[in-house]
């Protein structure tokens, strides 16, 4: 039977330990103390083409974005700050060298922009697909780190940045269905809220935080997985603007299930006690001109339990996984 | 045309400066110092099934050490002590999952053996090779670091390992060679030298130090390069062993060509004084219990003069390209 990647992850995880301050496998990134008060933080990140992304969707531009953004939304997630990057290249023998020196372009320029200094890496040659590997470094003072192992009981959950967006932006990529093509900027163009994750863990009432790659539902069990706890998610609750309503409907979508399956969005997904939830959600507001989405609340029960119009809604997903291919080729 | 990995590293190097004392590309891993005494030292490298190695010359115990050792190598060519390592895994769908379970097992008790705490990584699925990208840390106080960059005029080159084995290893692999099939091990199962370049490390006369897995001339160019010199090469100098004369004279292996060429023998390359040189290679034989190989001698010319019973030969190589592919398909 094939290994998928839950069991790979518990058989590199086993043999070692948390020691000596460092947080291995689990969260979002690793936690290294460099010293009394400060981190690094680092995440490591293997893009396949055609599997978690084609060229022909992107420009050069839009690429280098994507690989940025998509591992330093890692280092938001636990809420550090851009530090350093290495890329790893296997590039196909007959890859289009404009394109590619365009995206080498692009790769420094967005590692620029984003406060990451490139300190290395390597290029080699791959037989048939390009495989973009990144290792992504942050720096934060260590008591600023957020963790996803500490959702307390009544915390409220809550989601910065959109949730399904990218998802519906795929779906007009893949199915060239031009009239919801306004959502495909989502899909190609995610940006790692930084400041956001910052601003959050400044604020002592956040318990837990995450980012949502794979998906509301499967990005939730495991902040819960990792806090011991469970949660309901009321759905109604969540809101959601005319036109990805529009959207769901224009291609047949179900809007639940695009909001609990929905990946790659690279939003935050954090927890926050109820007696800071006000606050937060009142300063989030005025600093970032969004609001943020209320999801639903931390149980005791080691579940997720979905209510909708007040009533507790069967569901059962499938787990995601990785191996499971995210394009039809 | 394509660009090859050195202009790829060209590209990406322009834009960044070396500050506040940290080391990004253009050594064998780059450094970042954490505080006053001590830095970290972190490489990432690729590797890509059929291109760096084929599955079936390699038990998994065989491609688990391999994978750890080629990065450490790196670490040890700057004098570091093993710290932390993450895993990168694309794994064609079809792949053998009993080999795959026993590799992983291997590779977590590679990394204990070596000191290496697991800290994260990243698995996926590939269409048709298995793809392993590790990224290497690597610990060490920022005194005894050792750059390519410090070679002076004078300064004896030497060798600690072999020179040509595991090219030669390779070549009854890839043509079946059984007569020659004790170099296999050369190939299949390198060791990096962490004991050794520590060792140097404390040794006030190395100048410089790198890692040979490109080849001795290639490497040697490298290392005259960033420190601004060049090299003569006194081939006659160089010890080798009965065995090694015989197994080119069995390949048909020019044994010049095999010491200038052979890559992958993950050998230390380094440069000392001329007043510790007999200090060194005395007391190097006396700890580890082989002789170093001299080499030759660090020159003022920026060129590698390769000289052969007191003559100059002329020697040109076409530098060698992590594109090429390594072996035939």
């Amino acid at each position: 039977m094939m290994l998928n990647e839950n069991k790979i992850i518990e058989k590199l995880k086993t043999p070692f330990e948390h020691t000596n301050g460092i947080y291995g496998i689990g969260d979002d990134a690793a936690v290294i103390p460099i010293n009394d008060k400060e981190s690094l933080v680092i995440s490591k990140d293997l893009l396949v083409e055609d599997n978690h992304f084609r060229v022909k969707y992107y420009t050069p531009l839009q690429l280098a974005r994507k690989v940025v953004n998509v591992n330093l939304s890692d280092i938001a997630a636990m809420a550090a700050e851009p530090y350093l990057i290495m890329l790893g290249l296997a590039i196909p023998r007959d890859f289009d060298s404009k394109w590619l020196n365009e995206f080498l372009k692009d790769f420094t320029k967005e590692c620029k922009i984003n406060n990451l200094k490139l300190i290395g890496g390597d290029t080699t040659r791959s037989e048939e697909k390009l495989f973009i590997s990144i290792t992504v470094f942050g720096r934060a003072s260590s008591k600023n780190l957020k963790f996803r192992n500490n959702a307390k009981v009544d915390d409220l959950i809550c989601v910065a940045g959109n949730i399904g967006y990218a998802h519906i932006g795929l779906i007009s990529l893949e199915q060239k269905i031009e009239t919801i093509s306004k959502f495909r900027k989502y899909s190609c163009s995610p940006k790692a809220l930084i400041k956001e994750a910052i601003w959050l863990s400044k604020n002592m009432g956040i318990s837990s935080m995450m980012d949502i790659s794979d998906g509301l539902y499967i990005d939730l069990s495991k902040l819960c997985k990792a806090s011991g706890v469970g949660a309901k998610i009321k759905l109604d609750q969540i809101e959601m603007k005319q036109d990805f309503l529009k959207a769901c409907k224009t291609i047949s979508l179900d809007v639940s299930e695009c909001l609990l399956t929905g990946g790659e969005d690279y939003s935050l997904l954090f927890t926050v006690a109820p007696e800071k939830f006000n606050y937060t959600v009142l300063n989030f507001k005025n600093t970032f001109g969004y609001d943020l989405k209320t999801i639903g609340r931390i149980i005791q029960n080691n579940k997720i339990i979905i209510e909708k119009s007040g009533i507790e809604v069967p569901y059962s997903y499938n787990s995601f996984d990785h191996f499971g291919k995210k394009y039809d080729t």
